[in-house]
């Protein structure tokens, strides 16, 4: 739990942080924004320095990592940076066959199919991934006051991926693993609880102020089958990192049916996607008796290229929605698509600091 | 409204079909059972007789379409058949330049952008169509007792693929086009409400004995866009239908926060994918003050390669929570993937019957 050294004045202006004051649920001089996938795809200045390098090979560069963290900080003036990475970074790192295909997605060599192939899934240790020590080090001394989230995913999507052998529309093969062969099931999603436990407990160690589980495709599941095959793993991983104290956010898109299920699973902040409004998410959160929650979320991404005209009743909207919330952190309902207008991400941010600042 | 001659017999048998029984919430001799896609991709028959021929042409044969409609019949014993046809086909058949690519879908040679592409987009008219109506013709008098659903696409979803250019995850272009440019999504969705009546008059006059409204991909929008954009036209639909008597079934997938809304515009039998439970649905179908509806579902198509042990129990709890409807007709909660195995499929549709037979 060490971690690098930073003025005090860095220090205290983190702890003030407009966001993570909201994710605590405490107040805020104004609601913070940041967006899925701000760092990537959508910026000119990460598709030039990427040029040539893979996506692999560019989260295990420092310079790379540091770089394409802070230019949507610059670029936008966000409330907070999310470390460039990607979920199957840390399969890679302890030696799982894999590459990220561009315009596809992560591809895995060979599919996990039996028990035997469950050796090749283990935790991380900070020897394997030198380089996000060192790239979250430099992140924190380079950022300041400006958070820091780490993030990992979330144990059924990282499995999806390891069961179909890469990106699917049904996760067909998943589904039926679980059913079929629930003991496997459970043996593979509990190897890959620790593996996120590890990976986040590194970046957190390493000066992450928060960090993010994405679940991204959970919303594929009924609750159903999340309460069984999913949430008591993803809740693992959140009971794991409680020692640490820092915020814990948790994200699927399309999981209207399961916010209650994911909050329930350990998440301090709720992530939530464009189709349910955020006042019915913090209904759903307390459905089964929880507390209400801090939310995060919701502008539909499809709307970034409709014109001002449309982007700003639906900010007004969702700030006056994320209210019910006891805080609220302004995002997309999913990540920046690679063709947004950076300029339409910027006057958002702007629009929302300004409208949301308490006079 | 002429109907093709039908014996006495055959006509009585249709009229106390399990499946026309269901979807008017009347007691069935047991609970009826067909599947989305099942005349097609999955079925060898269906890959033989479509070798060499693209998927528009064989829609335009007649031959062809009473072969393929009649196939999962013959096969499985089904409740209902469902037309062998494309929800682009209307299009196709008033000239509009597209074409379905195999793997892809549908693609659209000019994307609708502005009020002068509307021009391309007209109803179709019997003449247009003959195929449809001769085919229509043939399958009512080779079905005797059991049903033809006649089918078609609901205005969002065939309004996607022509501002789209063809299949989309997000459906960005539309949604900006709602947005930005209300009068001409307006103008667009009211177009295609009257190109779908047409299209559903002709097979409804032909003989078909109920139809369905695809709206699949709806479920991407959030409930305020569907009220607002969506709802109207599809209501437009199924007002005009309501002459005809005939049961109307209304689909889309991951619908679970519309299906209120869905229910609402007219249907008489609401379709719910596999992550809302069927009694949940009717739950929702009523909490706005309306009435218990029949439904439709709801097994996730997943589970299909998942072995018989896993399928069986999934069977017994959708027949369950389908009694709390007024009527249920089991289905899958989406189409048929083209991988699964015709056997498994024959098998459910024997459980189905048996297990829900009164004694």
């Amino acid at each position: 739990m060490t971690q690098p050294s930073q003025s005090p004045v860095a220090t205290e202006a983190l702890a003030e942080s407009a966001f993570l004051l909201a994710a605590r649920g405490e107040p805020v001089p104004h609601t913070p924004v940041w967006f899925m996938r701000q760092a990537g795809r959508s910026l000119p200045e990460y598709r030039a320095i990427r040029e040539g390098i893979t996506m692999l090979e560019s989260c295990m560069r420092p310079d790379l990592v540091v770089e394409i963290t802070l230019q949507p900080v610059r670029r936008y003036g966000v409330d907070a940076a999310i470390f460039y990475s990607d979920i199957v970074l840390p399969l890679k790192a302890v030696g799982v066959d894999l590459e990220i295909q561009p315009g596809v997605g992560p591809v895995v060599a060979s599919p996990v199919r039996s028990a035997a192939d469950l050796a090749a899934v283990r935790p991380v240790t900070p020897a394997d991934v030198s380089y996000v020590t060192e790239s979250v080090q430099q992140l924190r001394s380079q950022l300041g006051g400006t958070p820091l989230i780490g993030f990992a995913g979330a144990p059924f999507t990282v499995a999806s991926y390891l069961v179909e052998g890469g990106p699917s529309k049904d996760h067909a093969k998943t589904k039926a693993l679980m059913h079929s062969d629930p003991d496997l099931w459970h043996a593979l999603a509990d190897r890959l609880a620790d593996v996120a436990i590890a990976y986040l407990s590194i970046q957190i160690e390493a000066g992450a102020s928060a960090i993010q589980l994405f679940d991204s495709w959970a919303g594929g599941l009924s609750a159903r089958d999340y309460a069984q095959f999913v949430q008591p793993h993803s809740a693992k991983v959140f009971a794991a990192l409680e020692q640490y104290g820092v915020p814990k956010l948790h994200f699927g898109v399309n999981t209207g049916e399961l916010l209650g299920l994911m909050s329930e699973a350990g998440a301090d902040v709720v992530g939530v996607d464009w189709r349910v409004p955020l006042d019915e998410a913090v209904r759903r959160i307390t459905a089964a008796g929880g507390s209400p929650k801090p939310v995060q979320g919701n502008l539909d991404p499809a709307l970034l290229s409709a014109g001002w005209e449309s982007i700003e009743p639906e900010i007004d909207r969702i700030l006056a929605e994320g209210k019910a919330a006891p805080g609220h952190i302004f995002n997309l309902g999913h990540g920046v698509p690679p063709t947004a207008d950076p300029d339409v991400l910027h006057r958002i941010v702007k629009a929302v600091q300004a409208k949301s600042t308490r006079g």
